[in-house]
């Protein structure tokens, strides 16, 4: 099965494009936890359990594992097979490297660490991309317009009549795949979604943004989806993990990824 | 001490501009090692062994100990504490995300690891390399322009007059930082190796893409040392590494760092 008809299966099935982002902060969990050996991956276990019905996929960012060491690593092993097999995993990763060792981080994480797809920096070109496409049932989300400021750095910079990110856009959809291909458009740039969604009208998103960044819900949906009304993953990190600090924090997980979901489905409905 | 006048002093005492890159891979360690227990770190404390006395530099590319999982990143671990602390380490990783990301991702590899320096990819722009300078001490090498045949698919385009390789450069010197900025450089591409060093006087290059990439030392060192014949680190990993496949693995490394350093050294004296 192609990783775009899985999503596409997965969205319709659970009624949602809602992507819980596991940006776990072992410093932001709730105090209690944070003494218990295993507080970290009781958190991370407890928000899936109080999420998984309402998301389509759950988002790994790499970074706050790896800031533990081995022991991050580990937990996020665990938290991996904790996750439904029903629901898309994402490897928050943004690698891209040469190619010989774009392979060894694709064989890493799509296929010994098993995840369904993978965030990739697009700055390496063709040949550090390629070998996260060829495992061609994963998706491969490449960077194209991020939620930051420094997004105006370079992404916006004029390359003859494109954008930088037009370009990435553009170019990237030639390479080889398997329909496998995805972009990250953030959900702080509403016009460029558009831009993008017309340059690319069958490839999936992930679009973080949402939430503490501050992007438009509304927007999202209706210049971001394909017609289908489908193919967008609207994350959610900060705004879901950390909605109460205390004991009911996954109750107000759920609540807090409930209230995004019913307005992204208001949108959807408005608009598809 | 700022970073690059760490990397001055090292270099000038070790008489040496030559960076050994540990891309160590668990199937091409010579076959008595594959089967220990430790045979993928007794490797690693080997080459380091017999090529501490002719590096400036150990290079750890992320993706070879990532694959190992948790087992990895302890084997990374140990590797690291095995370096001389006479010797520069750099984590190459090539990160780069929003700032709350990026500051976990130095806090985690700069601080609690404790490598010298990171390899980083500009594509997010200003903010989310921002954290990794703020390490006031520890050099953040921006991905510049690389080794790779996809450096010409964006680094090489056109914004206004520059390539955006040239704006990376151009721009990045603009951000706050305490003399920690360097570049990666590839050698294969000698002529824009120049371009940069006119763009950037002072900045360190790390450079791969000789021996297995096929760049050239001379050019490298023609165009790439700062004014002092100093400030560039030229990597290598599989010709030193995988020298031999036999018992003698540790000697023949010896012996390729030993000639990769001469060949170095000749051309440093015929040009400065």
């Amino acid at each position: 099965m192609t990783f775009i008809s899985k999503l596409t299966s997965i969205q319709q099935q659970a009624n949602s494009l809602l992507c819980v982002g596991l940006d776990t902060d072992a410093q932001k969990i709730p105090v209690q936890l944070r003494t218990r050996p295993h507080g970290f991956l009781e958190f991370n276990k407890r928000i899936i359990d109080a999420t998984a019905d309402l998301a389509c996929a759950y988002k790994i960012n790499f970074a706050f594992y790896e800031s533990l060491g081995k022991k991050g690593w580990q937990i996020m092993e665990q938290t991996l097979a904790f996750i439904p097999s029903s629901i898309i995993t994402i490897a928050d990763a943004k690698r891209g490297d040469i190619g010989n060792t774009s392979t060894q981080y694709a064989k890493a994480i799509l296929q010994d660490m098993g995840f369904d797809s993978i965030t990739v920096a697009p700055y390496m070109g063709k040949d550090s991309v390629q070998p996260f496409l060829e495992h061609k049932e994963k998706g491969v989300f490449l960077l194209a317009l991020t939620s930051n400021q420094g997004a105006f750095d370079f992404q916006y910079k004029k390359i003859g009549k494109n954008r930088l990110f037009e370009e990435v856009v553009t170019q990237s959809q030639h390479w080889t795949n398997q329909h496998n291909l995805g972009f990250v458009v953030g959900a702080t740039k509403s016009n460029e979604i558009r831009t993008v969604r017309l340059l690319a009208p069958d490839i999936p998103f992930l679009v973080p943004g949402i939430g503490a960044q501050g992007g438009s819900v509304e927007d999202v949906i209706r210049y971001g989806c394909m017609n289908n009304g489908l193919g967008v993953l609207i994350n959610a990190s900060r705004s879901i993990l950390y909605a109460s600090q205390g004991k009911d924090y996954s109750a107000a997980a759920r609540s807090e990824a409930l209230k995004l979901n019913n307005e992204i489905n208001f949108f959807r409905n408005k608009y598809f």
